[in-house]
Parts: C-alpha cells; sequence; structure tokens
C-alpha cells in the first residue's frame, strides 16, 4: 500500500495578451493560465499525477483554491484504492454535499474536481506504463461503463445501452490501435483566425495551414459583420472554393443574431458555427440550428457538464460535440460524453489551444477511436501551436494529424522549470483599464 | 465623491450539522455557512454595504477568494459613479472576460459578483434611506429595464415588453405598497418537513405550523418511498385534507423515477414537487411536468442564471419560480428573473432559509408585488426559523405573513458580535467520515 503524501498546487499564468494571440470575439486579452495540481504519494516508484484547469488569467488563484479545498479527501489516502475504483473515486469528490451546493456540477468547483480525477488518471496510467489513450482503451466494457456516473442521464443512455455501444467497438480495439499509432489522428488549425491579427497575417496563416496538411480551418466571428465578410473572403480566397473554413462566434450573440448573421456569411459555406450564443441556451442552440440548415451547429468547450451535452442532443441544438479537458468533471465525465455523442452519432470534434488541452484532450478523441465510436470520419481535434514547449511530453502535429503519444501518463505534466518560471507573483496588472 | 476603501471579506460557518437542521435527501449534514462581504468607503455618512453568499460548509473559502478576486474592480473607485448606474457596474464585473471563462456566469464566481452586487445595492439603499424593496419600487420603469443584462433572453423578453409590463404595475404602486406595509407577504414553512426529524416532531411541527397562521408546509422527500409515504400520511393528518403540503425532492431523481415517485405520492395531492431532477435538465423538467399532471413542477434555488430560467420557462417546465437571492448574480440578475415570470405569467416563490435566505430575497418579492407582478395571489416566501438573531435587521414573520421591512438597507447585514463568534477558524472536521 502506498498513500496520497501531498497535494500541490500552483498558479501559472503566461503572458499571451501581449501578443493577442487568443483574441476572439468575448475574450480580448487572455492571458492563458493554468491551475495545476501534482499529486505525490510515498510510492518507491517516484511517480506524480499532473493536471491542471485552463483558465484565461485572473481568477486563476480562485480556481487554485478551489483544488486544495480537495486536499481533505486526498491526503492520507491509500492510492491504490483510490486508482483501483476511479468510478467510486470520481462520485466521493463529486458527492460531496457541502461542496456540490457550490455549483451543483458546474463552475469552479466542479472543474477543480475535475482536475484532481485527472491528476489520478495521470498517475495511474503511469503507473500502467501506458499513454492515457491506451490505458482506457484495455479496460473492459463493464469497467468502463462503471466510470460514468448515470445519474441524470437515464433519460438518453442506460448503463446498458452503454454497455452495448463499448462491446460493440471491442473487437476492432487492436486494429484500429495499430493504425492510430501509424496514422495519427487528425487536426485542424485555429491558428490562422484569431480577431487580433492583420488581413496579411490571415492570408499567410492561411495558405501556411493548408500547405501543413490540415485539413480544415477555423476563424473567429462575431465582433463585426463587415470585417467577418471581409476576413472570410480571403480566407476563402486563400485556401480555395472546397476547404473546410468553420466560424467560431464565442457566444457572441442572442438567437435571432446568430440565425441572421450565419445566413449572412453562408456565401463562404462555413464547415460550422461554433458557439453561436450562450452554452447554457439549449433550446436556442436548437432554434438557430433549424434557422440555419444546412450550416452545423458546435458546442461544447463551455458546456458545464454531462446533463447539459446531454440536452443538447435530445434538442438538437449540437451537430458537433466539442468537448473540452478541463471544463467538466475530468475524464470521467468526458467519457460519459463521448457515449452520449456515440449514442446519439454526433462526432466529437474537441475544443484545444489554451494551455495544454492539445496535450490533454488527444488522449480522449484517441480512446473514442480505438474504443467507442470506433470511427476518425468527419472528427478532428483542434490545434494551436501555442505554449506547448512547457510540457514534458508536448503534442506533436505531422502533416495535419496528432501523433498517437506513446509515453505512459496523460501528458498533462509541465516541465518543472516552465512552472517555475511562470508562477504568478503578481506581475500583470490585476484589472484592465 | 466618495471612494471605495475596503471590500473586506468573512468566512462565516454555523455547525448546523450538529442537529441536523436542514437535512434533505441530498444534503444530510449542512453546516450553514455564509461567505459574507462588507464594502466600506470614506463618505462622511459611514456606511457600509453588506452582502453574502449562502453555502452549506466546505468550500465557503474558496467562495470568499471568489469575492477577495473582485476588490481590483472596486478599490479606489467612485462609489456614487458605481451606485448610480447599477445596471453598468453589474456589467462591469459580468464581463471582464477572464473571470467570465471561470463561469461563465453560473457557480463560484457567478455568486460571488452576486454577492459584490447585492452588496452594493444595500449601501445604495442606506444611503437612499429606503428598505431595498422600496427604494427598487421608486425607480422609473426605464432605470429598471437599464438594469437587465438582455443578452441571450431576447427570444424570450425584449427590453420593451419588459419596459411594457413595469409601466402597467406603476400605477398600483402607491396602494400596493401601503397594502403590503399593513397585512404582510405571505410566507410558508418548511421548519416541519427537515427528514433528519423523528415522526413526532414531525407531526408536532405540523401542527404548530397550522395554528401559527402559515398557509402551506413543505416536507423533504426522495431518500426513501416507505418513508415518504408515512411522512407525508402523518403531515396529511395533522394538517387535514385541504391543507397544502409542498414536497421538495432535492435533485435526488432522475427523470423516469421523478414521475414514478411523484405519481406514488399523488394520494396526498402535493401542492409542488420542488427540484425534482437536477436544476440543470430543462428538458427534464418539462417531461416531468407533463409525466405528474395535475401536479406542479417548482424549481430554481440552484438554477443558475436568468438563461436557465428563461428555457425552464419556454419548455413549460417549471410552474412556479423559486429564485434564491445569493445563486445568481444578484438584485440585477433576479430582476431579469421576475421580468421573464411575469411575461411567462408564473408566479415567483422564492428559496429562502439557510442564513439570512429570507432577510434578502424578502426585498425581491415586496418588490415584485409593488412594482412587477402587482399581484401577492398564489405567491408566498419560504420560511424557516433558523439563525436570524444574526442580523442586524432579522425577518419577522407573524401569523404565517413576512411583515415588510421599514429599515433603510437590504437586510443583508450581520451583527459584529456574530460574525466575530463565527468566523471559521477550522473547528469542525474538513472531511466527514
Amino acid at each position: 500500500m502506498s498513500t496520497i503524501v501531498s497535494v500541490d498546487t500552483r498558479d501559472i499564468r503566461f503572458p499571451t495578451s501581449l501578443e493577442l494571440d487568443g483574441s476572439d470575439a468575448m475574450n480580448p486579452d487572455p492571458d492563458y493560465s493554468a491551475a495545476y495540481v501534482t499529486i505525490r504519494t510515498d510510492a518507491p516508484d517516484g511517480l506524480a499525477g499532473d493536471a491542471f484547469v485552463f483558465t484565461i488569467g485572473r481568477g486563476n488563484d480562485v480556481q487554485v483554491a478551489a483544488i486544495d479545498t480537495l486536499r481533505g479527501h486526498l491526503l492520507g489516502r491509500d492510492v491504490e484504492e483510490l486508482l483501483r475504483d476511479m468510478g467510486e473515486t470520481s462520485r466521493l469528490l463529486m458527492h460531496d454535499s457541502q461542496l456540490r451546493w457550490l455549483g451543483p456540477e458546474k463552475g469552479v468547483m466542479h472543474m477543480a474536481i475535475g482536475a484532481v480525477v485527472n491528476a489520478l488518471w495521470d498517475l495511474r496510467a503511469k503507473r500502467a506504463g501506458l499513454p492515457l489513450w491506451q490505458h482506457l482503451a484495455s479496460l473492459s466494457p463493464e469497467e468502463l461503463v462503471s466510470l460514468v456516473d448515470f445519474r441524470y442521464l437515464t433519460d438518453a443512455i442506460t448503463p446498458d445501452e452503454a454497455l452495448a455501444i463499448l462491446r460493440a467497438a471491442e473487437p476492432g480495439r487492436a486494429e484500429r490501435t495499430a493504425r492510430l499509432l501509424e496514422v495519427g489522428y487528425p487536426a485542424y488549425t485555429t491558428t490562422p483566425g484569431w480577431l487580433g491579427y492583420s488581413d496579411e497575417k490571415l492570408e499567410r496563416l492561411c495558405r501556411e495551414a493548408v500547405a501543413d496538411g490540415f485539413p480544415q480551418i477555423k476563424l473567429k466571428v462575431g465582433a463585426d459583420l463587415d470585417d467577418d465578410v471581409r476576413r472570410l473572403g480571403i480566407a476563402r480566397r486563400a485556401v480555395g472554393p472546397d476547404f473546410p473554413i468553420a466560424i467560431d462566434a464565442n457566444q457572441r450573440w442572442d438567437v435571432s443574431d446568430a440565425i441572421a448573421w450565419v445566413n449572412a456569411l453562408a456565401e463562404f459555406h462555413p464547415a460550422w458555427i461554433e458557439e453561436p450564443t450562450s452554452p447554457d441556451d439549449i433550446l436556442g442552440h436548437a432554434a438557430i440550428a433549424r434557422g440555419i440548415r444546412p450550416v452545423r451547429v458546435a458546442t461544447g468547450e463551455h458546456v458545464q457538464n454531462r446533463i447539459v451535452f446531454k440536452q443538447l442532443l435530445q434538442a438538437g441544438g449540437m451537430a458537433v460535440m466539442q468537448i473540452d479537458a478541463t471544463r467538466v468533471g475530468g475524464v470521467n465525465e468526458n467519457i460519459a460524453n463521448l457515449l452520449l455523442a456515440a449514442k446519439f452519432g454526433v462526432p466529437v470534434c474537441p475544443h484545444a489551444g489554451g494551455v495544454g488541452l492539445c496535450e490533454a484532450v488527444q488522449h480522449l478523441s484517441m480512446f473514442d477511436y480505438v474504443a467507442v465510436s470506433g470511427s476518425m470520419d468527419g472528427r478532428m481535434i483542434e490545434y494551436v501551436d501555442h505554449l506547448h514547449e512547457h510540457f514534458a511530453v508536448p503534442t506533436e502535429v505531422v502533416r495535419g494529424r496528432y501523433l498517437a503519444p506513446t509515453a505512459p501518463g496523460a501528458s498533462t505534466e509541465m516541465l518543472q522549470e516552465s512552472v517555475d518560471a511562470y508562477t504568478w507573483r503578481g506581475a500583470h496588472a490585476e484589472v484592465t483599464a
């Protein structure tokens, strides 16, 4: 038996606002940040579990405080017992009734629990000597189902239905694992499309994205319609008439605005419109989806939990599910989300970028391919070429595809020198003018 | 001009778990707590604004940290400028893009903003020399509309529609104010119905509630159906065949369970079923509402924001709106909720109890009566007789009615000796066994 001896947190912030990398219609000046947690044990293997919540600056200290408050559930606990039944471990944290009041199952406290769950999965995969995607894909359908909290889901998917989905994918696991290791997983790039970039930079980056082999690019929209028409025109001319261009409004619109604005951009044939309105507005997403056909609605990076994903699927408000590795309650809740997507036949194209989101979420898509949906068709992971150098096992994207990681763990461990260099010491102004 | 010179916070926790006051199917051992904030200025009047977020124990420190992170928006600011345009002040806090990432508009960060907004309203009402309900009811329809953030609402209610609702209620304001001061506002009591109480205590408290003049009682249900049948039988016999008994499941069920369980209790004619499932499950609430007619669905104490309330109304999932004073973004967002309820013709029966929730929320119902819905019909405020002695202006309930407070402010100021006596110093075990 070994015991958890420390749960260390760090408030890490990168000064990305200085370059306007990551600027969009709702987030003009993000400082990409991580509320980072490291769980250490007294085991002789010396392995630790690392994970984080991605934030965009102010409030990262609150996110750290929320992770800190979970220490009481972890310190001194038998780590083998926690890792052995990760379904029960997740429920232990999620169902702490006093902490649950702070959500329930949403926002700062929910993301904190997700970070702890993810750190434990990182440790478990390291102990198993496998990358997380492969470790998850080695589990039996029964164990995978035991990881999921079906509370509030059974009107859309039951444990038996989930089991049937996983069993149907089981025979092809070995073949798909081999294929994934050989060809990787499709990526699309958002690098060209930030609102803060000049037209010249936009055009150059669009051409580079095509040359680099990406199958799709994405542009931010929603601040000004004339600008969007001009920028989409530049991008469309740069990439040619048939190349997929997704657009992303980052929650900027009300329902009727969304319908009018997207229809005004229809001539550019967007591959999808992402976050057209509030991530909480399930009925609004459904109304928008009906109003902009055949353009598809994509959403998910701010969807708070499996219960909202369930309803977006039930209402027909989401044709592309964009899970995020650190928004929900960790790997366990994202397995629920993957199963929901499979049940409703909707492709999962994860949100990534930020700090470490590419590293973290690739494991979920790869697990989905091997053991859940069994398909890469119409699926791809967002890719932004920022801040990968701070990770122990950085994402590798080659010719528009994520190479499957082979190092043990969840790829969520940062380099110690980066952790130390970017630990927040109040260096940026706390309030923008 | 005067300036904000301090934003002080306190982590206040009452050891209510020792008595099982407040125990329900999801919250077996709450320690009623307040993340308390006091905003002071250098004005010669010496007035401060006080408010809080109600929590149930662990994590109250995280809620305090979230309020602390808003200091940068307040310290050194011209307080008259902030108070003059509370719509703009609310938006300043809500639309901080970096903090918004932590919700958006939900959970710990959203409630922290709500506490600051409420503290500023407390200060503004104190400066105006009026109780908050009367101060709000003295504002023009135009100013009230300017307080509301209509983002994500316009498919359900536009500013013009809100203005029409407020203008229609304007002629009767003086008459209703006089009536409110004369007769008070209806209260119902949850005191008899906590799960942790014995059958004898339940029966005695039911009889006392009727004798005390309350027009309705409420019982917690959802832990065990046989227990619920027995307890509802005791209550029904104690209060007689026609007296309204509401029931509250505190989110315990999935959709099909809720329908089956409520139908199994139909013989007791519940006045409403409260929180039958996750507060996030709009479509689930609608399905339950269809499945349990004529029993009505009530919800709201955990509804994160106006966007979810909007959809519950659009979907027909909520026949009684139970706003909470500290769950959403403060007075401003609750005015949006009251306007939505008026638009859809749904009565507002606020959630209260906890610490100070009766004190805080009564002002919103009374404002609603005077200036929005113009009616007390079918409306009442929850009442629990706990912890009022810690407030400077405690709620007064007489013969089943809240007396309209007349002291200036929002009634959210705690007594300094209570603040000092119950400031958390780690006295309870941080994790239950």
